[in-house]
């Protein structure tokens, strides 16, 4: 049987935009981990009636509903009212709640202000939940079977309570429930084209007894895939692995890494590991391969330098690009994305050069070499070969696009030891 | 009348936390400004019968209905069918989208696997929103007199149809909406001081009749302010106008741009009207200034190149620093920075040279040179002059303030039109 959950956040902020919801990812991914699962999550703004009418509903659905926002002192904080409303009971003052909440005031200097006194009524019933970051109390209660817990917004006090009290309480509720994720990072491949080769081989290789969910999430390119497992701790663990491995060898290196993993920093270990550095020509990408490379702390140990050669003047000056390479095939083509990359790599004196060259748009597209058309450059010691690419999205994600594909390029190469036979 | 509006997005990973719910909070900030008010949030699972009661309640509630998410090629994207059984529709293969999908694909490359023949099906006497970054199409269909919208959910694509489709559609529907906003853009203050000169000196030059409001929305070292306005239409951009105007002239050059206008495009238009151009020496920035400037359709008529300078061995060969100054001074130094900007500027043959040094951290940091200290260096001609930097924040954050303020002391010079007494 699944524990479902349902997240109710409180606060006009949050459907405005003006604040991001991350109390609910903090709280979908917490709840995970203790086997419950995130079914629902609903935003109502303070307003009693929404208040209460979200609750009605989440008791309906859900086995454990967690409330968050709307505890404050002031009158536009209604969620103590709507919470009461929605399960039919009435505030009660509860002295003791008090008593503690003017203990603190004290404490930090300043007397109570009287309207704070609000923050001292809960449910008829409810348990109070303390809260050791801020001042308003929180409470839990249980309606018809169901386990409500209402606790402030303010993320560090959410954070505190859910903690100190809700988790432990679920554990102990909710024993031996597991379920837990890995995430496989991929590139160059459409989210499509994986779908269909592990549709057809995955399955027949997995062992019977194996519960685990598969997701793609694609972004700007890249397709992550989520595994997810359920069952004993043991038998999770197991899964994980043997999903992981088998989704590896049927995408071989198209999976280039796990878990949060960066393209840039899987790259800068292979570097690392083969004692190899780096220099990098840039064009179209305008300096943004050099940036995603030196995000990565040691970075100075494996990249020597960057040249951002926007102008021609600046190709053939610098990096010793041909102008009669630039004449023929223009700045855009293979020919001058392999000569970028030789040139740079001499240039810095590295084993390794990597160029980019493209049109990222808006301006500047022709029939014959549209926007998103870009090349990329790879010199390695005495040989150098080019890469055709051509990008969907604007000026930023074809940028983006190209970053990628040129660091995919370097770590492909990097995995094979040679230039033969590479298909980024 | 308001407005009321439901968004409603979909995904296991939402719910689950791994992404945070950034589509809800565009969508609301986009909605207000067409006057319509966000009044729920509803996230929920890849499953068709959520979906479909999630519409059902939403169009028995709201105005305006937005779904994102779940409309990808693979069989766990469930909106499609959701949203049709929600409605009570049947789902029809558009030919027409087909075809236009299957030339998308074309245009790139590979042939569209049959899988995708999914994203053509959209519910009978829908119609179709297209889709300029991805291949999935959304559409706009009417229940009972409820617009419901329903658009992908990777952020590029649903954000380009929000722009693109659905906000002409609702400004067009429900004209004379009466709340606006405007935003400030600053940089270079904190929070605190913005707060304090503002509360002293802006309530007593307003009108009594104006209504409005102001937030403060500081992000990685900059403040954004925004103001809101109510009343009638012809008021309301009188009331912003006056405000904005008045904050500018009390907060000066700190301002410096409005409603979403980046500091390297503000850069680059000054360059452009100036008819100036600059080369970037980059050390701990690692690239980025260069990407920012980068990222400004048109930049190539006014960035020449750039030099990301890691090891010393660059800033002597490349840049021309004085091995004598490194010696003295160190890699991260006033002076270091002063020579590289006079390396880049004379190297490119630029009017101007920018260059920003420093230490990104975690490591290298020294009780004399701390993580975070960066020295910027800017040289106009025979000039040149450095500024000093400490900020706060891990590596990526170190890199992305620099990276500002180097870009910011180039902005405060094109305004002045001179080295002396610049105060970034």
């Amino acid at each position: 049987m699944d524990v479902r959950a349902e997240i109710i956040t409180v606060g006009d902020e949050l459907l405005t935009g003006f604040t991001v919801n991350t109390n609910a990812a903090v709280l979908g991914q917490k709840l995970l981990e203790v086997g419950v699962g995130p079914c629902w999550v609903t935003v109502v703004s303070d307003n009693e009636e929404e208040i209460s009418s979200a609750v009605r509903r989440s008791v309906e659905r859900a086995d454990v509903v967690i409330v968050t926002g709307g505890l404050g002192p002031t009158a536009d904080d209604r969620t103590r009212e709507g919470v009461a409303a929605g399960a039919g009971r009435k505030l009660e003052l509860r002295s003791d709640l008090l008593g503690r909440m003017r203990e603190r005031w004290r404490a930090r200097g300043p007397e109570m202000p009287e309207s704070n006194t609000r923050q001292a009524y809960i449910p008829q019933g409810a348990a109070a939940i303390e809260n050791r970051v801020g001042t308003a109390p929180g409470f839990r209660m249980t309606c018809a079977g169901v386990d409500v817990f209402v606790i402030p917004g303010p993320p560090a006090e959410m954070r505190g309570m859910l903690e100190d009290a809700i988790l432990p309480y679920l554990e102990s509720r909710f024993p031996d429930r597991i379920r837990k994720y890995r995430t496989l990072h991929t590139i160059g491949w459409p989210e499509s084209g994986i779908a269909q080769v592990l549709s057809e081989r995955l399955p027949g290789s997995l062992q019977a007894d194996e519960q685990w969910s598969l997701a793609y999430l694609p972004h700007a390119g890249s397709v992550d895939l989520r595994i997810g497992a359920s069952g004993s701790p043991d038998q999770v663990n197991r899964t994980l692995r043997g999903v992981a491995r088998r989704i590896r060898r049927i995408l071989g290196p198209v999976v280039y890494g796990t878990d949060g993993q960066t393209l840039e920093s899987v790259v800068g270990s292979l570097l690392r590991t083969k004692g190899l550095s780096v220099a990098v020509a840039e064009s179209c990408t305008g300096g943004l391969i050099s940036h995603l490379l030196t995000n990565v702390p040691g970075s100075s140990g494996y990249f020597d330098r960057a040249v951002v050669a926007y102008s021609n003047r600046t190709k053939t000056s610098v990096l010793g690009v041909n102008p009669g390479t630039l004449r023929a095939h223009g700045a855009v083509s293979e020919e001058v994305a392999v000569e970028m990359a030789w040139g740079v790599r001499r240039l810095a004196g590295t084993r390794i050069g990597l160029s980019a060259t493209g049109i990222a748009g808006p301006g500047g597209g022709t029939k014959a070499k549209p926007v998103g058309l870009v090349y990329v450059g790879l010199s390695v010691g005495r040989r150098a070969c080019g890469f055709r690419f051509r990008f969907p999205g604007g000026r930023e994600l074809v940028k983006r696009r190209s970053a990628r594909a040129a660091l995919n390029v370097l770590r492909l190469y990097l995995l094979g030891g040679t230039l033969d036979g590479l298909e980024p």
